[in-house]
């Protein structure tokens, strides 16, 4: 139940993503999370996985603030796992996930599940630039360094600090 | 080396996605190739993995499609790494990784790279729908069902007997 990769050492915003959301099987929890699976028997039908490790993602991903727990049963003591905001927010990586794989994996065959848009349209993911709503473009942006960033493992210790 | 979980029995085109590049670092090593890594020891010194490890990964992703190869040393051979049609179709997923990490990680401490987009403002993510262009929003998508979607194992064996 090993952290798969150590990303500590990195100072970036991607790699804090897949710190949280990049072990094996995680997306897969969430995609199902998206779809109103909230229950460990869900994921584990859903999934196959086993059990002992569906169980340290869940806690991790409760940790993460990712979801959020509600009671739902007394005796034994059983609980559901919602999706937080920053939990839902994790939607647009899902959204071209599915893309991509229906792209080029799938290709002329369809998967699982397809997504209608409500405009009544097979669902095709395109982003764009929240300030002036342009589609993006290759080429179109530039980057603005920061030497000084904390690695993911300064930031952790700090929140250790914190908390 | 062995993959970190097996996703054969899912018929998904997120798993599909997953399948190719969820393996620990993968996605880092296309980050990098987006800022125009192409060769082993720039992601050797960027990543600091080990380099049994980057070189399977490496492959994998030439196997996969998403790194064409191109020489540069003829002795020793020594080949250059860039990204084909479908890896730079991975950039919205990495995007959109990176505007998680930011919001929920780093929140008011910049990451080591910030992108501005060609407007001049610091690049936010969103996803519209590419027909009729509308951003997303909750809950405006309802699932079409495959129940005889194949699996990725099965994909995997047609391309096989194809190839």
């Amino acid at each position: 139940m090993g952290r798969s990769a150590d990303y500590t050492r990195q100072n970036c915003a991607i790699a804090a993503t897949l710190d949280i959301v990049g072990e094996p099987w995680t997306l897969l929890i969430i995609r199902d999370a998206l779809r109103g699976v909230a229950r460990f028997e869900q994921w584990q039908e859903s999934l196959g996985m086993a059990r002992n490790v569906l169980s340290a993602r869940l806690r991790h991903l409760v940790a993460s603030g990712i979801f959020e727990t509600q009671l739902y049963c007394e005796r034994p003591k059983r609980y559901e796992y919602h999706l937080s905001e920053k939990g839902l927010e994790l939607r647009p990586l899902i959204l071209h996930m599915m893309e991509w794989g229906r792209r080029h994996v799938y290709a002329e065959t369809a998967p699982s599940t397809t997504l209608i848009h409500s405009c009544g349209h097979v669902l095709k993911p395109v982003v764009h630039c929240a300030h002036c709503a342009a589609p993006m473009q290759r080429g179109d942006t530039t980057a603005r360094l920061n030497p000084d960033a904390p690695t993911i493992g300064a930031l952790q210790k700090a929140l250790e600090k914190a908390g």
